[in-house]
C-alpha cells in the first residue's frame, strides 16, 4: 500500500472544529493577578471524565516459552506528517470505565485479550501546559499457554494500525532503533522505556 | 498563598489565538481515500523544529550519602484546573539545542546545575491524534560531593513552582500518593515512573 499524504492544511475556526476546539481561560494567579492562557481541548469526553486509556501489556507464557514481552503499535498520524509507535490505545467510549475501554482496545489493536488488570494509573494529563487532554495508562497481563500467539486484530475499516511483540527488556533499544526509519516515537511511550532502561541500570549501578 | 482560580472560559477563534491554534488537514489515506484530520499546533516553535525538553535528573551522591535521585516539580496548570506533578520542561529558545535548553530550564526550575548529558530520545510526539506538539527527553547527571543539597531555583517572576526531590526506587510510590491531594500527574512522568517500576518487578520475577 502507498504512504498516506497531507494534500493541504488549513487553520480552522473553532466554531467549524468538530473534535477539537480552543479555549481562552481568565484566571487568578497565587499573587490575585489576572492572567489568561490558551489551550485546545477534545470535544468528545464522555461521562467518565476521561478521554483516553493507553495499554501497557505484559505478554507471559505460562512455560516461560519466550521472555515478557509486550505489543506496541505502528500507525500513520496526520498531524505530526509521519508513522507513530505508541502503545495501543484509545478513547473511551460513553459510559465504559478506563479498565473496560483498554481491554476492548487492546484486543482491537492488537488481537490480544487480557486476562488480569494489573493496575491503573491516577489521572495523568497529557500535556497540560496546551491541553486539557487526560487520559490513564492501564497495566494488564496476557497469559499465553505456551509460544508466542500472534491473534488477529479487530480493526474498523480505515484503520490501518501495525503491531508489533517487543521483549520488555529490548523495548528501549527498539524504540531508539526507529529513528532510523524515519519514524517519530510517542512520548509517553518513550518515557516508559526510558524509565525500564534506568532501572534496569540502577540495578547494575551503571546510573 | 492562596491557591490560583479559574474566573471564566470562553471559545477562542484560532485568529484571535497568540500561543495555540487549530488546523484542518485533507490527507489522502492509504488506500487513497481522501479524509480530513483536526489537531491543534503551538505558534511558538523555534529552528529548531522542537518544541520543547523535559528532564530526567539523575542525582548522585560521590560519596553514596543518599540513594539515586531525581527531581520532579508541582505547578498549578489553568488548562486542567489542577497542580501537576511533572519533569521539569520547558519550551526551546529560538535556536537553541535541545541539550542546552534541558540545562538551563533544570538549573532555573530547581536549581541543580546538570555536570554531564546522558542521553537524548528520539524525537517523540506528545499526543499525535490531537496536536503537533513534540519534545525531546533528556537525561542528565547532577553529581554532589556529598549530602543532598537544595540550591535556589531562578524562576521567573509570574511562576510558582515548587521542586521536589524523590528516590528513583520511590518514585512510582510517591505519583500514587498525589491522588489523595487532589493533584493529577503528567503522562510522561507517570509513564517513566511505570517503566521504572515494571522493570523492578521483572527483575524480582514478579511480573
Amino acid at each position: 500500500m502507498p504512504d498516506p499524504t497531507i494534500v493541504s492544511v488549513q487553520e480552522l475556526s473553532a466554531s467549524e472544529a468538530k473534535w477539537v476546539t480552543l479555549k481562552r481561560i481568565n484566571w487568578k494567579d497565587q499573587t490575585g493577578k489576572d492572567r489568561t492562557w490558551e489551550c485546545a481541548e477534545r470535544k468528545t469526553r464522555g461521562t467518565s471524565g476521561i478521554d483516553a486509556v493507553a495499554i501497557l501489556s505484559i505478554i507471559r507464557s505460562k512455560t516461560n516459552a519466550f521472555p515478557p514481552s509486550t505489543v506496541i503499535i505502528e500507525q500513520f498520524r496526520p498531524p505530526v506528517n509521519s508513522y507513530v509507535v505508541e502503545l495501543p490505545a484509545g478513547l473511551i467510549d460513553g459510559n465504559e470505565t478506563p479498565e473496560a475501554a483498554a481491554v476492548r482496545e487492546l484486543e482491537e489493536e492488537t488481537g490480544y485479550k487480557a486476562d488480569t488488570v494489573v493496575e491503573s494509573s491516577p489521572l495523568e494529563v497529557c500535556d497540560p501546559g496546551m491541553t486539557t487532554a487526560n487520559m490513564k495508562l492501564v497495566v494488564v497481563r496476557v497469559t499465553l499457554e505456551d509460544k508466542l500467539e500472534t491473534p488477529d486484530q479487530k480493526l474498523d475499516e480505515g484503520e490501518f494500525i501495525v503491531k508489533r511483540v517487543v521483549e520488555l527488556a529490548k523495548l528501549h533499544e527498539e524504540l531508539k532503533g526507529y529513528e532510523g526509519k524515519g519514524y517519530v516515537v510517542d512520548a509517553r511511550l518513550s518515557h516508559l522505556a526510558f524509565g525500564y532502561d534506568v532501572a534496569m541500570r540502577a540495578s547494575k549501578d551503571l546510573l
